[in-house]
């Protein structure tokens, strides 16, 4: 099965979920993609070496060790804990090593300290993902009709919630090879670089009242919901990403070295931290390289900056004249705009320059994450779903910034427009850029 | 003259100062109003010590003695050098220790070590005081018309920002003294303590269009412009705010020992500071104290819980099946309410039971400052004024929330239904509450 | 009375507080001693502001409110409170904000905060201070003999006592001042200052047996004894302190900039620190200047290096082809030298030239205080004294290294040949120099 | 070959080394000695799983792949490129990552990061042990004469160099595998423990004139020297160390409670760090299970006390009534002690009771490494090595403790009577116990 049959194959399955088929239907539909996603992550693991596997570089970054074993207990715990056959797996002695940061579910090993961690091995965190991936797939071919309506949405949740550490993988392994010295390649890429300089033109958006959130009886997340109304005034966004090219000349005007176009906060973290450019960049000589996932190399100018903070992001849009898209700007362009692009499938591992005919808006999914100027809050009238998975969206809406669209990294199935991604306005590890906007009125 | 008629009289000059009267009667206004709110600066440090002007507890509040040379430097900076005669005045030996943010009028002594400076003396900076007080009021008085035309907006603008001071002399002496194992006092009052427990009602407001933020010619800071709609869903209001009896409630069911109701980075903040009540309690034996600008005391169940952090009123929202106002919702509802309230001006210096006939809305003005739920971000179409005024506000646009309605330290003249007050949500030194809201549809 | 009489009348006295005399005339011994060194704290202050009394600029450093409460605590504690008079006193309400480290007389408020106190005001202070005099002469004039004779060695060590934290209020007064951007002055100087270069010597001591330590029937510290053997080699001892113009070669050299010389440790420190010169030394233009308690003005070559920690004072040495010299070779050279040099009655408040005919040693006592490469450790057979006082000493012979001879604002009556002073290696702000030694086998 | 015939035949060697014979026959026992030390440092990491050997716990400790490499490029830069031949070898990769601490040979990787370099592999370290070891040995055999009189005691200087790094694998890979909540074993031990409880006795040694330090003309450090008299008073030492029965009583008489018996430095760090006992020790309900590597297990009442630092062996001896040794006592007392005990060879792996006829003192060599009360300075006389050897030890000497005999994990071959290990007064994670002392005079 290539990427591209594995991909129209989920995005067909989607659908699929929600519907009333029988249940044998739908549980050969929950299988297929629980073993698809799963390996998945597997699969991206394969360049790695043992020792890749065991090192964390930040608290916010995990080992890939780590990543593994905690969506397996993820499964463990959301879905074969709830089944009638709960007292068979018995008390992970994994529950507290896994555990993220659900407090009901008990006790957390500190999440800095996740790289201190020798044991368990890679090979005894792949068997526990064997053992786990038996009994959750024995329970979906077998299980009782009541128990499989009951849990396979949490199976679903759990296939989401691993696409998206399937991207942190990704995100800190780089963060892994990227600051080692000897600045070790993840895998050689056999795509070609894109060419054609795009310039960048406006797409202006009426205001009015516009419709936010979801409303898709299939899979999203809680806090993409309720779908709800507001009013936007008119806008335009920029058609496509802001590129190398343009970013340099940021530098070149003294973008990191003039507080002017900075919020005071990114200012003060801007000098402590000594920026002179974005993550990744490093000089050689009197030139820049940049470091990714298929190796070091010259920079291309017209491909998307990325690995900017919400901070340096927001003082870019300042000295470019413009400001960053509000999230439901954001939306309301992209709900019309079909999902592709430049996502985990294609295998850049890297964003890559626009290709777009005419005028026509581009970049909106994939590529890079696309720095909101929205913090990250709760919608009109949400509420938390009950249980743990309370704790997965809503108590984390507050000191951090909503990104929309995926990167490179993001798997298709996985990405919507309706997709609220959020990360400290501080963040530079995550494949994070800029689309810049303006007010229309 | 009394406070009050102070206050009504600044209360006509407001309208006063945006006329079209002839130039004489506004300088007389502006003159008034320069003068009132001067003196009442000095007036608020009589009862001080020499020593309490010295002493900075943390980065975030500064000495009582920088306070007063900063607002001093302001008008220096704001309207004296930008006359004709500025070479009269040159460059000020206090540039660099006074200036408190503005990268673009120079270089800053660091914020966190302004509490290292015994010098200037507290008599030199009232001496300071003096000098710019007799040029701007000569200024005043005897300025061409041009530029007084130009620059008596920016008197103004001193003055609320010199008002803004005037809370803050007092939030931060409060933590002076607060700390200080001999607890001393502030100013014993003269007020005695409002009597009558008043219930929690709720008040229902319409969703619809609404109309947010200034269009008053009179004064208000950039950030409340411009004035702008929105969409409300219908929701409802706490007709006062939480009370000290309640958030013992809160306390006494494991407010400060169970996760379930914290925003994570709150609760992370609430363990590792080890947080078990609201700033300025203390425990005497088995029971709470409370430690005021008017000295230590027992609690008074029916008086507004005050210095809360955002992570604590949200907790304590949550706990109680509620949520925080957002801030155009409070706006909303306060517009027609009148600024009449536990003010600066009644010399509390303490939050207030609510009194309150009927089920009217209490306690919109004065008391404590309310959070909301509303990171503080800027309105669609916000632009920050020319020069050094640009770094007012518009910088500190992140991570932060906003506070609606003024504390009991806050002057009558200097609030209105528009305001927006911000800080971080960790921030407690403040005099802020919590107001109680829930959807209505 | 001229300091100088002051000060022979105070060693006039030292010998006599050991003799068998009648009681009443070691009383009034007792007693002037008592006045003579109460007031000698206080006429250091008569050049300050009342802001400087509450500032702390670092942990090490206290404020001068709180060394002229603690010194006064300390014969609270140290006599009052073990007369039979006891109970009038009572606890003190000082207990814990002045009480420095002594466990066994109760908890301490924290050493790093003592700069947050505005209360007691100085004013408050200095009425203990009268308060506790009135009754500590009193009971100097009229004690029964056997209290008077059990307590009255402990008046002693508390005068030792307060003559160190006279020293240390000018030093933590030089860092508050030194640190403001205004550079304040603490007093001008009527000293002139001296002329002529002094050639470095060395003069070479035998080896062999050498006592070291106390054995002097009057006041020493516990930590100077026993008085024990030890065997020395030979070795030489440069024959004047090494100046400002010899370390400017050093600097000139890499000094700061090259680890060959450097431990390190001091290494470390030197790089995160960004040490580039002896501590008060500040660049104006190209030039060196130096901040000095008499005011800020150009670097003199000939005066004694100051302000040098023991990681700079060694790498120096090293550079020098030379070494620190232990501390029992300084005390074998020292103890036949006259206690004569620049002290704190010269009122130079800071070194000076060497002055020296032929080829004599110099500088021994007064100037600075002299690194010496000996870690501060028990001599053999060292014993602590029973009670509170064991914590004086004994607790900290640790981590820090020994420092002899006094300094210019060492008092004449507090230094000699045995005394030992410590300090941890990084210390910078006491008036600590070198002297070279080398080998001479 | 057996463990002791391997460790008889190294200690002829030793005295082999610095015989006349002719070259061939030296050349022998060098390759002998390099390949049996190198051999047993990878026999030391044959129970490691690959992800044990890339964690880093704490600056102080690195990981084993760093320990292997780090010495393989000690011999690289301290030997290889010496030789004639050097320009074969080319400047390495890995001069950045290994290098510990050698200034003159170029700059460091970050001490504090090494656990954050998945990259190289620790197969890729072996290779390059085995393609320097290749290229060793050739030379070993094959050098010209004046090349290998020259560079073979640089050789040796490396073989001790590696064996004080398989101790720190083994305290390192301890302080890896004791964080982890699963506790991993490192090793089960055939070994059984040995019996008997021995009371504690005192030999008692006469005082004079002492000689310290060595005069061998075999290898020792250069901080061993130069050999030089000094004077003793009389003094007693234990006949053994302490045992855990012996310090559960001080921790039961309140030892980590009570700041009396502490230097005032390790009281503030007992209480930061809250210490409540030695490292390891790990409460289970009531009890205290101890952590080995050979497993957890049960407290053993009798075998010596180990993972106590320098405050902890401090505070226990002042509780005693006794004190820790002088490193010149300790020295003066094991010079006539024979080199036997229960060291690295016995593969114990942990300290052993006590077992000793009569009332001879035992335990001197092995089991742990002793703290005595003598900071880390230079013997009278001392001069580093010429070259990057001048930093081996002597820019060490600050802000240590001496630790003499050697532990249960220290190669036989390495440890001697002169022997000084230095570690900073807080270390822990070394096997570090106790033997008291006294005065006898």
């Amino acid at each position: 099965m290539t990427l591209s049959t594995a991909r129209s194959g989920l995005n067909q399955r989607t659908q699929v979920l929600s519907d009333c088929r029988p249940s044998d239907a739908k549980r050969a539909d929950v299988l297929a993609a629980y073993r698809h996603v799963r390996s998945e992550t597997e699969r991206l693991c394969v360049p790695l070496e043992i020792e890749d596997y065991v090192v964390q570089t930040m608290p916010d970054a995990s080992p890939t060790k780590w990543h593994l074993a905690h969506t397996t207990w993820f499964f463990e715990k959301m879905v074969l804990a709830n089944t009638r056959d709960a007292d068979r797996f018995g008390p992970s002695q994994f529950d507290y090593l896994f555990n993220s940061y659900y407090n009901s579910l008990g006790q957390q090993f500190p999440r800095p300290s996740r790289g201190l961690l020798s044991r368990p091995t890679v090979e005894e965190v792949y068997r526990y993902r064997s053992m786990i991936d038996e009994l959750v797939e024995e329970w979906i071919s077998s299980s009782d009709r009541e128990s499989f309506e009951r849990l396979a949405p949490l199976v679903t949740v759990g296939l989401h919630h691993e696409q998206q550490h399937q991207e942190l993988i990704l995100t800190d392994l780089k963060s892994v090879l990227g600051q080692n010295p000897l600045r070790p390649i993840y895998r050689p890429t056999e795509s070609t670089m894109l060419e054609g300089k795009v310039s960048l033109d406006w797409m202006t958006y009426p205001g009015g009242v516009a419709e936010v959130g979801t409303s898709d009886a299939s899979f999203a997340y809680d806090n993409e919901s309720p779908r709800h109304s507001l009013l936007l005034t008119p806008y335009s966004l920029a058609t496509r990403l802001v590129t190398v090219g343009e970013y340099l000349e940021f530098m070149e005007s003294g973008g990191y070295r003039r507080a002017e176009w900075w919020l005071s906060d990114g200012w003060a973290q801007c000098r402590q931290e000594r920026w002179e450019a974005p993550a990744y960049w490093f000089r050689d000589g009197s030139e820049w390289k940049i470091f990714t996932l298929t190796g070091c190399r010259d920079l291309v100018a017209d491909e998307p900056v990325c690995h900017v903070c919400y901070y340096e992001a927001d003082a870019y849009a300042r000295w470019a004249g413009a400001r960053l898209p509000r999230e439901e700007e954001w939306e309301a362009a992209a709900s019309s705009e079909p999902i592709v692009g430049n996502l985990l499938e294609e295998d850049c591992l890297h964003p890559q320059p626009a290709v777009r005919p005419d005028r026509m808006p581009a970049q909106f999914f994939g590529d890079v994450w696309e720095w909101t100027s929205s913090p990250y809050t709760a919608y009109p009238g949400y509420r938390p779903p009950e249980g743990p998975l309370s704790e997965y969206n809503g108590k984390f809406m507050c000191n951090q910034m909503i990104l929309r669209g995926g990167s490179c990294l993001t798997a298709a199935w996985h990405i919507r427009s309706t997709y609220r991604n959020f990360f400290p306005p501080s963040a530079r590890w995550q494949f994070s850029g800029i689309r810049l906007a303006r007010d229309a009125f």
